[in-house]
């Protein structure tokens, strides 16, 4: 079957692209001697997670209890949940392990921390360190820091970290210099539980963009990114990579025609492309998305998707579009401005491998 | 088994409301004597669908095949696919009509309409017309309609208009202007096929605000909305409907505090909400979704999503949030910006009567 088959709208993977982007993230984390622990809450598939490791399974990181089970029961074994639980959901992450993984949770809240000590399950916790985000986590100089590892008792084994404000970052230096701030508050943080009389095994740090730029990884053990595996609009805006490196595209068809406007409508809205706007904030704003011909090339110039309904995208281009060549039902592909939200709508990837044979189909894992 | 002891975040429907809604839709459009189509692209569910004609089966509307081949396979017997497809489809959709159900379509482009005309499958069509919202279909005037209707001959069931702009009216008397807009160039096409020598039997229209607030459906047939069931934060604030009518709500546990910024971190971010901001343009921006306590009710202020991550919201309030009664796993419910894409992230409705006990279950169907 080839790609020009699908039904549209269609999520649709570049395995080539996927697999220069996995290598090119393995060695640049390890350059550092570091280990990479890739977070799979961009991919959430089994068959992506094999291939981030060459083949093989390794350690993860995942952003739901959904992705814990679902990669705990197809063979993975050492998996971080890396985004804060309450204790009414520990029975549940416990299951996991019982499975033969090695599941290891986070927290920042010293009565979750009690929690979680008293608790007879099998996990290890890593205490959630702000390194500047202020979303999650205590700050590395917080008092509170020691008292949850304190509370943690053997359950601790590190702290965790997450610079996700390199994402605001506008330049490579910028981004240099949150890499170092996520990179010293975690080892800060690992150095005051230390000095407490507190055992710390594991320090973990990581974003696509500091896990890229970060130039020191002194003192971490292991840099976990996720959505460096398919790359996206916003990503190649602030230099994750380049825009011909996104793996991940929306196959569409063109469903209206208004030359006058200079407009094409794509089957594809906002559900299929999701309402991010993350590009919005950059120099180059994409709308909901860049509209790219059937091989993925911009020859229908700079083209975006600039109003995103349900099921419907209106996309204009900056010169005339050659209506005389899209017809209805012409196929085009859009790469998303946010990758992790765009392939959220889907249950699978139509997987090519440059060019337009469907090479594969790979599953999801979404929801809760 | 409680609301409370639903795993986070979960999807909430109020039947209580969500019957009031379905009630004064009805009632409204019922007092210009003109039928009402629902639009299912909201609600995607069996279940839902069957309340709103009082328990039975009724006439709806669509936006994706996949939608048109769950509500046939479960008994609907008058279909519209209210959202353009390439001929390329046509096969697909002619399959649904297979199964007893009466299959309409719509389109706006000649060859097309050719298409469709030379199908054999069992399918009649409207002719879409713009009415001013600049997305779809052809201007009442525009010679192209008279072409259409005479291209699709025995197939051409009527005409079908949307104004989706009466999304960016700011007050009701620019709703009943957008109304009457939508009736009148809807009425114009059907007087233009019929002066053609055609046959119209169908003058659909049709979008929230205007079914609910439109003063005149002289010459209409029939009504399509579909928002109007749950109802959103921003249909509340262009007047579609009371705050307290929202029917559908995102269950969420507090998973992280930061007192000093008077912030509350909730597990339900981008994925659990969109990212959808449609009230950023109107008089109250409500951010990701407002924060609403277990019962529903605004005790926490006006407690706002301010920023969304894939799994993380972070709210914030104009009164200091009570975090003695915010302890880690506190359960609160979010309103949505716009109820169609918040739906859209889950597989089930989980269903409350006014109280908090869970009577019910219903599924959706997600996907193309």
């Amino acid at each position: 079957m080839r790609l020009r088959d699908l039904p549209t709208p269609a999520l649709v993977l570049d395995r080539s692209k996927l697999l220069a982007n996995l290598a090119r993230m393995r060695k640049g984390v390890g350059r550092h001697g570091v280990a990479l622990r890739p977070h799979l809450k961009t991919a959430k598939s089994v068959d992506i997670a094999h291939l981030a490791f060459g083949g093989a399974v390794g350690p993860i990181t995942v952003s739901t209890l959904a992705e814990a089970e679902y990669f705990a029961g197809n063979g993975f074994r050492s998996i971080t949940l890396a985004a804060a639980i309450p204790a009414e959901k520990l029975d549940r992450a416990a299951r996991v392990a019982r499975e033969g993984a090695q599941l290891t949770l986070v927290t920042d809240d010293l009565e979750t921390a009690r929690a979680m000590a008293a608790h007879p399950g099998r996990f290890r916790v890593l205490v959630e360190i702000d390194s500047g985000e202020q979303r999650g986590g205590v700050p590395a100089e917080d008092p509170a820091l020691v008292a949850i590892g304190h509370a943690l008792g053997a359950r601790l084994a590190g702290v965790l970290t997450h610079a996700g404000h390199s994402y605001l970052c506008r330049s490579l230096d910028e981004v240099r210099r949150v890499a170092e701030e996520e990179r010293s508050a975690a080892v800060r943080g690992a150095e005051r539980l230390r000095d407490a009389g507190l055992s710390v095994e594991v320090v973990s740090v990581g974003s696509t963009p500091t896990a890229i730029h970060g130039t020191s990884m002194a003192g971490v053990t292991e840099v976990r990114a996720g959505v460096y595996m398919f790359g996206d609009l916003f990503q190649a805006e602030i230099g994750s990579h380049g825009i011909d490196d996104i793996a991940l595209t929306v196959l569409t068809s063109v469903i209206g025609r208004r030359p006058g406007e200079n407009r094409i409508l794509l089957d594809a809205g906002a559900l299929a492309l999701s309402k991010d706007r993350s590009t919005a904030q950059t120099a180059h704003d994409a709308g909901f998305g860049v509209v790219w011909d059937l091989e993925g090339r911009p020859t229908l110039g700079r083209c975006v998707v600039e109003r995103a309904y349900q099921e419907h995208g209106i996309a204009t281009s900056d010169r005339p579009l050659p209506f005389a060549a899209l017809p209805i039902g012409t196929k085009l592909r859009v790469a998303p401005n946010h990758a992790c939200l765009t392939a959220a709508a889907y249950d699978r990837y139509h997987v090519i491998d440059g060019g337009d044979e469907l090479v594969a189909e790979y599953d999801r894992i979404n929801g809760w």
